[in-house]
């Protein structure tokens, strides 16, 4: 069985191989992957938009791992979650919730069995004493609804849908700068006119279209706009980061 | 089956992590394992050097995906190549050329069975979609001509050979600096003396040999001269880089 | 059976590529995991604490492999260690004498029997050449005591430990700066007062308590005295780094 970890640790210190050992100490027949560990620190959002862009590649049945988790040892809560035929465990401060609204039919455990928990659990360390364990337990077929009680109150974050403006205009903004400087918006995939800073960006499929140096604006492969520079860092090109507005201009309209 | 990554992607992104997934998709016994996702954005001739420098570490029959592809979603082709016991896929740009070179008698096959691809392939992502699902078939024992037919047009990069000067002369290059800023140039290992910038640098075995601070040149473990710094860096030292001219005087000839 | 990697290679270049391959090549079966490549370039300390953080979650048998090596090619022996259920392989440098003294009752092995080395052994990479074939042949049963002869003169790094200033004070340093700025000391996780600079810093349970912006002194989960600020970096709030002084004082007495 797969298991999958997301965090915001960074590579450079033991708490990355700390959980990997965690996972494989209850299931050494696991196979352990890295999704990241440079979600920015503490950036719950970004740890919640990287999951839901990467789970499904995955088979179903896989579990994902994903600490992000400035509030660890205080009252929030383990949940294990059940969506779109993945497992995911993790702390209960949203990291889960676009999942949840992609997958419908997610169901959330408040995960209180603590006897599948590190025997010893620090109050600064769950990834390493709560929640691989759990996935190292789930990974082995241990049900999510054996780990504690069914919840519906767990922690959402509003998923940072663009705004209607009229009915032809989105206002939708930069979510996520790649390593290749490329600006992934919230503005879905429709067609129109781009516009950012108030000029419109021509429309491409591919990241070589067009000419070198030129914006252009494209469906990514989150299923999102995108804004790229052929050549170049559309962030640096554009002057742009996340949070920056972007306006798409649908003939067509924008019911959503 | 062991399935090798390797991409200009970085890992703070949710890319290695879906082209993991969409391995395990197809093959979920594979073992996956990241070479590299660190060659610099675009730059093929670093992804085939690296490629070349690890591949043959691993055991016969492992399959490589190389993913370093500015040309993503235009007519370039994807290829498989079958050579030297090991199989590659990625796109025909040149990343497999020093493989090909290196392993006699490899063939290259432009991968059309669009049905080993991901059902839904984007125009940006084809790591994701049709690389990784490829290899992933591959892992599972598909033999690389059922993918496509066989050619030779395939694209291929100029190997930065060392120049021939006169019978004792060599006139090669940088061609990486690596994590500890020694200087991997394309010389041949062979006897005589290295000059940068018109001065010899001291002739050693090893990293610890020499003077600390005093720059020298030995074989290194891609087989090529290198230059090192005990205790420091080299392309501080010399002020060189990817690129710097490196001479070889051999009173042996120089024939290659 | 599971291999782990901990090196200071960094991960754009081929070497801890290179590495699992030679593993591999051994024991297609193995899972090789990465601990970490990111140890300061020869920072054997650094590796020691690292390794000695993070081994014991990992299940009994497990082959750590640790490559921290600047004497490569060198007289330095490569060594064996079987401690505390676990087994390591590297050079015979120090990177395992916090784990040797943690685990009572260690052995460690000169590995001599170079039929288990790689054929070609570079003078420059011993990671691909001789460390990670003898740690794919340790997850394969190779018996560390068939490996060469056990040895008492290995290589000692006396562990930090703190200054015992009178009955009730301890004068300690910080060993580490972790991902998040967190200062992790070498104090035991005693009660009392901790000084920094002169001034004592609050104690605390989790990383999310107390004021924003005001330091917090709890135990980590190395189970040290660790300085943290909610919603900071302790190193930069502080301006302190590895090597600052760091006092506790306790009412109960500091007797080791």
């Amino acid at each position: 069985m797969i298991v999958t970890l997301l965090t915001d640790f960074g590579v450079a210190d033991y708490f990355a191989g700390a959980m990997k050992g965690a996972v494989l100490a209850v299931n050494p027949g696991a196979q352990v992957v890295d999704l990241t560990h440079e979600i920015p620190a503490h950036d719950v959002e970004a740890a919640a938009f990287t999951l839901l862009a990467a789970y499904d590649a995955f088979p179903a049945g896989t579990v994902h791992v994903a600490v992000v988790d400035p509030g660890v040892g205080s009252a929030r809560r383990p949940v294990v979650v059940a969506g779109g035929g993945h497992l995911f465990v993790g702390p209960d401060n949203g990291v889960f919730s676009y999942v949840c609204e992609r997958a419908e039919g997610s169901c959330v455990f408040h995960a209180t069995e603590s006897r599948f928990f590190r025997v010893a659990v620090s109050a600064t360390f769950h990834g390493r004493d709560v929640f691989a364990p759990l996935a190292g337990a789930l990974s082995r077929g241990v049900k999510p609804e054996s780990l504690g009680p069914l919840i519906t109150d767990y922690a959402r974050l509003p998923f940072p849908t663009p705004r209607r403006l009229d009915a032809t205009t989105l206002e939708g903004s930069v979510i996520h700068v790649d390593h290749f400087g490329n600006c992934i918006t919230n503005l879905p995939p429709l067609p129109g006119t781009i516009e950012v800073g108030g000029r419109p960006v021509t429309r491409g499929r591919t990241y070589g279209e067009g000419l070198p140096g030129s914006p252009l604006a494209l469906v990514g492969s989150a299923g999102l706009i995108e804004l790229a520079v052929p050549g170049g860092r559309a962030a640096d090109n554009l002057g742009i980061g996340v949070g920056a507005e972007v306006i798409l201009q649908s003939k067509t309209g924008v019911h959503q």
